[in-house]
């Protein structure tokens, strides 16, 4: 096997937990980069020699090496495999009655650059390194094996796969159909699997939606970038006697009216720009007991810093002024840049500017099907807020 | 009413939604503090002599003057008690099938230095400052005219009751018994109200012990820093296989084998420092499938930091060398003064020591009848991290 020699004193991350290295901390003079194949498998030393593991890189990006085992002499084959996927599938029997969840959550998982939702015997799958698309054959053989899938859909549109020179088009085993359905606590969902967002749905707030339950029992219900409508058809499974979802997307609000209505709910609808349309229900004299404000990474990169704070923050007042007293507000973001501190703050400021008292009631993360690695804060991006706003 | 001024540019944190000032942000050269009487309501001002609100005062201690109104012309009487203590008491009963919880949580709920604990139709108080203790009549006749209790104890016996310079016998108001039971999310529970710590019971880790319930069915579970086995209970009526307690209070540890044996668990109890007895539990070569490491405070003042997180990071490697393969680690700490960053470190750096790859499922913090204010920093105090410490 090929080795990689880092640079003295770089070893300092990775002997703490961290699975990366960095082209610049490798120490190319002596072990080059340059011409090895993308993907390919390779011991990676410290400076004076001495192993800290094997795992892939490549040669072309900043991110060139992440580690998949800590043994020197480890072999990734399928049984390497089974053994990582036994142990994220035993966390999430433990957890889940149904087999809708996360399965596999990159890093956090001990498998970098892999990311598993299943949908029962379905799997929708993203390789997101040249590493992981290189060990395609064992990782597949040993699902089969675990899991017997009918189906197996490979969602290779992401950006991660356009930087490592992937191609983007999606790849289908087995069978997979265009809709899944799945059960989150008991309540069954609809979701677009092939022409949905990211993987198809977010387990990542499954959690979340468990923990708005008891605030939403005979409550008026608005849910702003509703996607397939999670918030709103939990909500409505859970007592609500209204509820109403915003997004931009048609498919994405035709799957949550049927999801609102299957649960006995009067599904309302809105299309449009979400600080829009909630300054419009404004206008119009609307008010809700609980708003729940779940959008998309609005702090893409680093840059987009400000813009993206002060689009938290409108979407966050406006929000705040579409409720009754004492009422509700969910607040989310998706974003790794935005700090919970960061969120925090905006909603304080907002809540002051629009005449209300803030309490912080609960704080909610991403569910345990998506764990932390503590040594990787990247591994760590959704947060959430659940605030009373009282008067007086 | 009695006016005191800031000096210019003091009102900022309060104007962002604080509620206290210092003595050295007041122009005492304008007016005075010295000669006010403890707990005098007063209304606050800013240099250009605009009204912040009311609130009371206490002219010897630094933090002198909290705010109970925004409103420059607030009367706190019975009516503005009832106000408040309905606001408080609408989200409790939203929450909560049973009346057991922090009915008031001080700032948070808009009534700094006061916290009430609620055990059905006893109510355990902490009056902490001289102004709240001030205001006895009229909270009590709200609180009577609210909740008609059966009696209620003042506990007094806190630190910061002393540095306000009131008295630190407990009172008793009506009938208060010894014990109390209470129910948490259906589990019965009983408590030292009078001889117990602190209120009695830790309210605030109820949703925490709720969350650790997946993690516990067919476990063996250790609850270290038991006090009266609230997790260990909470594990046995979920399906634990064993369950025991670490505690160094013979009282605690008597409530602690009631509590477990109520649920159908033999008891298993150990008297004495914690650290001491997992070593030894170590030594003798049991394993657990769930610790729970819950201890009080380490970290009481900023001077004892290095020395509490040497101790955190003592229990918690300690913790981890008794768990099974994948097992799983509930790490608390109350310590204001540690933050959830700081804990999350430790962790990381104990569990390389113990030879464990480390993944945090989820993090916790106080309960939503302990709310955070998002202006006061010192209102999120407790932190909890379940993490799963894997092999391999």
């Amino acid at each position: 096997m090929h080795s990689l020699r880092l640079k003295a004193h770089e070893e300092r991350r990775l002997r703490a937990g961290h699975l990366w290295a960095y082209s610049n901390e490798i120490d190319t003079a002596v072990t080059p980069l340059k011409g090895l194949k993308p993907g390919t498998l390779c011991r990676l030393e410290d400076a004076r020699g001495k192993a800290l593991g094997v795992g892939y890189v490549h040669p072309n990006v900043l991110l060139s090496v992440r580690l998949l085992s800590g043994q020197a002499d480890a072999l990734i084959d399928r049984e390497w495999f089974e053994r990582r996927l036994r142990q994220a599938l035993s966390l999430r029997e433990r957890l889940y009655p149904s087999p809708h969840y996360r399965l596999v959550f990159g890093e956090s998982d001990g498998l970098p650059g892999l990311v598993i939702d299943r949908y029962g015997d379905l799997l929708s799958v993203q390789l997101t390194t040249a590493g992981m698309e290189a060990l395609k054959e064992p990782l597949l053989e040993a699902l089969q094996r675990l899991l017997k899938p009918k189906g197996i859909l490979f969602r290779n549109d992401n950006a991660m796969r356009q930087t490592e020179g992937l191609p983007s088009e999606d790849e289908v085993w087995g069978e997979v159909p265009e809709e899944v359905e799945l059960l989150e606590s008991g309540v069954r969902l609809l979701a677009p699997l092939r022409a949905g967002q990211k993987t198809g749905f977010f387990y990542d707030q499954h959690a979340n939606r468990d923990r708005v339950l008891p605030y939403v029992r005979g409550a008026r219900v608005l849910d702003v970038f509703s996607y397939v409508g999670g918030w709103a058809a939990r909500a409505a499974a859970a007592g609500a006697t209204s509820v109403a979802c915003i997004d931009s997307s048609e498919l994405a609000l035709d799957y949550a009216a049927r999801n609102m209505a299957a649960q006995g709910a009067a599904p309302e609808t809105l299309r449009g720009d979400a600080l829009d349309l909630i300054k419009q229900l404004r206008a119009e004299g609307r008010q809700f007991d609980v708003v729940v404000v779940d959008p998309p990474a609005l702090i893409k990169r680093k840059k987009d810093e400000e813009a993206g704070q002060a689009h938290y923050a409108a979407l966050n007042r406006a929000a705040m002024h579409l409720l009754a007293a004492d009422g509700i507000l969910v607040s989310c973001s998706c974003s790794h840049h935005l700090s919970e501190e960061q969120l925090q703050r905006i909603l304080l400021r907002e809540s002051r500017q629009a005449g209300r008292r803030l309490q912080i009631l609960e704080r909610g993360g991403q569910g345990p099907d998506h764990p932390v690695h503590p040594a990787i804060p990247e591994t760590l991006y959704l947060k959430a807020f659940y605030c009373r706003a009282t008067v007086g």
